[in-house]
Order: structure tokens, then sequence, then C-alpha cells
């Protein structure tokens, strides 16, 4: 079954057995905030590395209660995201989450192949939203890591937003490769190009697990009409589970639409690493760096 | 002054000497429909030029009165939007609107250097919404027309844009050239590059009318907040008109999030003719419509 909301994930993240999330540099106080909420809502439990006095004054001063976390006192950032990472590999944590370190760095830490939670696979950005707008969570991806990825690294984009979205009971995923036009531009527009190479891989079973369709209008992939009045005959048109965009550019266009000029509610994770990744930027806002935990948890495959 | 929502804008065309427009291929009942409604409420006096036969028959079917409707018989569509292109020219009509006719056919006879509107300015794409999640109207450019502008073209879809957003009372457009980060990024984004040419450009004077800044991501662009998290420091930042797009993908995202996943009003025109074009597609719903029409009238320079 999936989740059509936020409410339904982490009412499901809440059934599951509890997951820990490990905070690389916690001494930070938006995301101590945001980790409060999901320990109080008993979506996890917190073990947090960094600067402990740091981590106590800044709990202090913002009547942030320390009640049941884990503390492990790491000044350092690297090592406190290496810690973090070491956590992850030996299943005490579940989930790795960002606080002061640079994002440089902890990405850096975690994709380190001795110590950090590298597999290989490509990492890219899943952002989900809940929007009244469309019948059910819309996974976009990617706003935010790969700036102009090739036709294998969309390959890996896309698997990743699948095993995301499965994670949250979309058992066939269907994800429209958008772009600005619904027919193959192969002079002008090469992207529609790679559309149609990879609905036609998935065909050919080579990317599996979801229904693929593309090249695809945004309107086509999420609007029925808007595919019936350009004749679109496509199982995906109108109810896709994920868009995929041809660009970090046009991802983050969508993405930061719907968060800044609609009344939406997002979640991110960054996935393709041994487990989740939250990297909440600091421009997020504080309900979307608790939901982004809680995506995290849900999209866990540790038991 | 300028127009807060689409009621102020339509206010000022009815308070203006009525203009006209000239319907290419007119037999088609959704822009019938548009144009019905656009003549009741008084923004203008419209001449339909296309097949006198048909257009007398969908308007039968679909109930819409052709009293006040002036008719010029031309079944073929190309010279239909000639016809209309002559009546601009002579000042008959102010503003082409897009009938059943092919989108291609229609700009070819607009852009025919003998017969047409061109002027020897880039045309481009000018949309404008309404959204309560904004506190103005706000402009995005180009959605649709200027696959991958190189920095010429740019040049020309702002100074489009900018003339647009002044004929609505925009005194001094606030142009944002939104790329996905909102730092110069040479190697990977190429379009941040071309962002900060085109506001330095705009400080040397050779950009007037308009005030620009960029690189900025969206959030920054029309979030004040999410400015000053990330201290940015812009007279445009948080208080965008003309959103610039880095290229038609991320322009056409921007745009459809806006319509299909955001509850905004929209309308569009085509900018950089010696008329303002309309060229709704057949996807767009009634409203845009009939709003694109009174967008074109709001913005069209004769008198």
């Amino acid at each position: 079954m999936s989740f059509k909301n936020f409410s339904e994930m982490i009412a499901a993240v809440k059934s599951q057995p509890q997951k820990r999330i490990a905070v690389a540099a916690a001494d930070e106080h938006e995301i101590l905030q945001a980790v409060r909420n999901a320990q109080d809502e008993k979506l996890t439990q917190a073990i947090l590395v960094g600067n402990k006095a740091n981590i106590e004054k800044i709990c202090a001063e913002h009547h942030i209660s320390l009640n049941g976390f884990e503390i492990i006192n790491e000044p350092d950032h690297i090592e406190a995201a290496r810690k973090c990472c070491t956590m992850v590999k030996q299943k005490e944590a579940h989930v790795i989450v960002k606080g002061l370190i640079d994002t440089a760095k902890y990405m850096k830490a975690i994709l380190d192949k001795q110590t950090g939670l590298a597999t290989g696979n490509l990492l890219s950005h899943v952002a989900v939203f809940e929007t009244d707008c469309y019948h059910k969570l819309l996974f976009v991806t990617d706003a935010a890591i790969n700036i102009k990825p090739n036709l294998d690294q969309k390959v890996g984009i896309i698997q990743n937003a699948v095993s995301v979205a499965r994670m949250l009971g979309v058992e066939m995923p269907k994800v429209a490769c958008c772009c600005g036009v619904e027919k193959v531009n192969a002079a002008a527009m090469p992207e529609t190009i790679d559309a149609a190479i990879l609905s036609k891989m998935n065909g050919r079973g080579q990317i599996t697990g979801c229904m693929i369709d593309g090249p695809l209008g945004l309107d086509n992939a999420v609007n029925t009409q808007s595919a019936q009045i350009k004749k679109i005959d496509s199982p995906v048109a109108g109810d896709a589970d994920i868009i995929m965009a041809p660009d970090l550019a046009s991802g983050n266009f969508l993405y930061k639409t719907l968060l800044f000029l609609a009344k939406s509610r997002a979640a991110a994770i960054v996935a393709g690493a041994a487990a989740p990744v939250v990297l909440t930027s600091r421009a997020d806002n504080h309900e979307t760096k608790y939901l982004s935990i809680a995506l995290g948890l849900a999209s866990s495959q540790n038991g």
C-alpha cells in the first residue's frame, strides 16, 4: 500500500521497529529542533555526534530537552561524520543526518571508499512532495546533486528514486522523464532523446521495478486532461509517481516552485549510499527538515 | 501604478480606449468562447478571420453569440494569418490571436519580413502568474520559444519581458536571472556566467529600464527569508517581478508547476513582434486563454 500523504508515511514509520539516526556535527539549533520533534513523535532514537558542550548549550538556550538523546562528544566535524558512517555500517544507526558540517565535507565523508557509505551506485537527490493539487505523493529527482546527468547517470537517478518510492509502498512506480516538450526533438533538445531511450530500456527490461515513459511535458505527466488533449497514450501520463528532470536547473525550478510558490510540503534525501542521507539546506523550513528525517527513516532498508 | 493581480489588469484594459483583436483561423470552439468572453466583458472588439460557415456552425452548436463580431471569410489558414498581420500593420487591430492554425504556420506568417510583424527583435514567450503565494504578478520567461538561448538572446528575452511588465505598470521591473544555484559555477553551470554578465551589463547601462540580478536561486528571487538565510544582498531578491529561466526546459517546468501543481492563474503572450501575439496552447484552460487575450490588450502599445 502506497502512502497518499506524509501523515500515512509517518504512521508507517511509527508502526515499524524503531530505527536510529546518527547526526553529524549536531551542534546546530534547527537540526536539534527537528531531531527533538522526530524523537518526541517516537519516529526514531537519535545519536548526536558533535561538540557536546555546544549541543548542551544550544539545547538549554532554545529549551530543547536532551531527554533520551545519546550524545557522543566529537568536536571535529569530519571525524563526527566519519563516526556516523561507522555507526551506519555497523547497523547501530540506519539514517545519517547532516548538522553544522559543510555539505562538501559531509558528502566527502559519506563517499569515502574506506570509511564511508559508498556502494558504487550514483548518489542522487530524491524529493517528495505533498500538495492538494495532486492525488498522491510526487517524487522529484534530481534537484540538487547531478548537474547535467548523462544517460548512464539518468539510469542511476531513476533507480535511486524508484527504490525510495518502493520503500514508501509504491509497488510499480510510474516514472515520467519530463522535458520541455513531449516529442523527440533530437537536434535542439537532446534530453528528449535520453527520455525516449530510457523508456525503451525499461521496455527491454534494462531498468526494472518501474514503468518509464518519456519524453513527456510536465503537464502531461501530472494531468490526465492535458495528456488527452495532446493525444498522448501512456500509462504514466496523468498519474506519474516520479518526475525525472532533464537536469539540475529544471529539477531545482520544479522543487523550488512547489516549495516557495505553492502550498506544498516537502521532504528530501540523498539516495544511493548504504543508507539514506539527510542533507537539509539552511533555507529549508522546520517542517521540511522534520519530514526529511521521517523520509530517511521510511526509506531505510535496515530493519 | 503596477497591477497586483489580473482583476486590476482587466480593469485597466476596460478603462482604456477599446482595442481590437484579429483572430487567425477563428473556426475553433475554445478560442471563440474566450473571444466571446473578452468581448462581453468589453475588453475588446474582435475581428474573426476564418471559414465563415464553420465559425457560424461552431457558434450555433455551442450557443456562442455572434453579436458584434466582425467576420472576414478566409478559409485558408495561412492567408487568414496574413490578413490578420495586415490589419495589425494598418492599426485596424492591436493584438493578433491564434485560432485553429498550426503554430508553425502562424509563427511563419508573423515572422514574414514582407507581410508579417517582424521588427528585427527576438520573439520570446512572456507568461504572467497570479498566485496567493506571491505578493504581486510574477512574470516568467521564456517557457516556450527559445530553447537554449545564448547571451545575446537572453538580452532580447529580458528586454521583451521588461517591456511587457512596464506596459503593466511596473516602472522599474526587477529581473532575477535564476539558475539552480545562486553562485557562479563557471565550469559546471555556464548559465550562472550568463546571469552574472547580464547583471553587470545592466549596471553598465547596456540593458536599461530594469534592475537585473543573478545568478539567484528561484527561492532567493521570490522569498526574502530564503535570501537572508543565504546572506544574499540584492535589491531583486525576495521581490522579483520577472524570473528569467536559463533555458526553455527550466522555464517550462516553472510555468507548468505553477499552472498544474499549484493554484495559479496564468496568462501568456509572445513579445518582440510589432504587436502582442496571443499563442495559447490546446492544453491551456479557458481562463488562461481569456487572460492571455487580456494580457495582449494590456501590453499593446497601440492606442
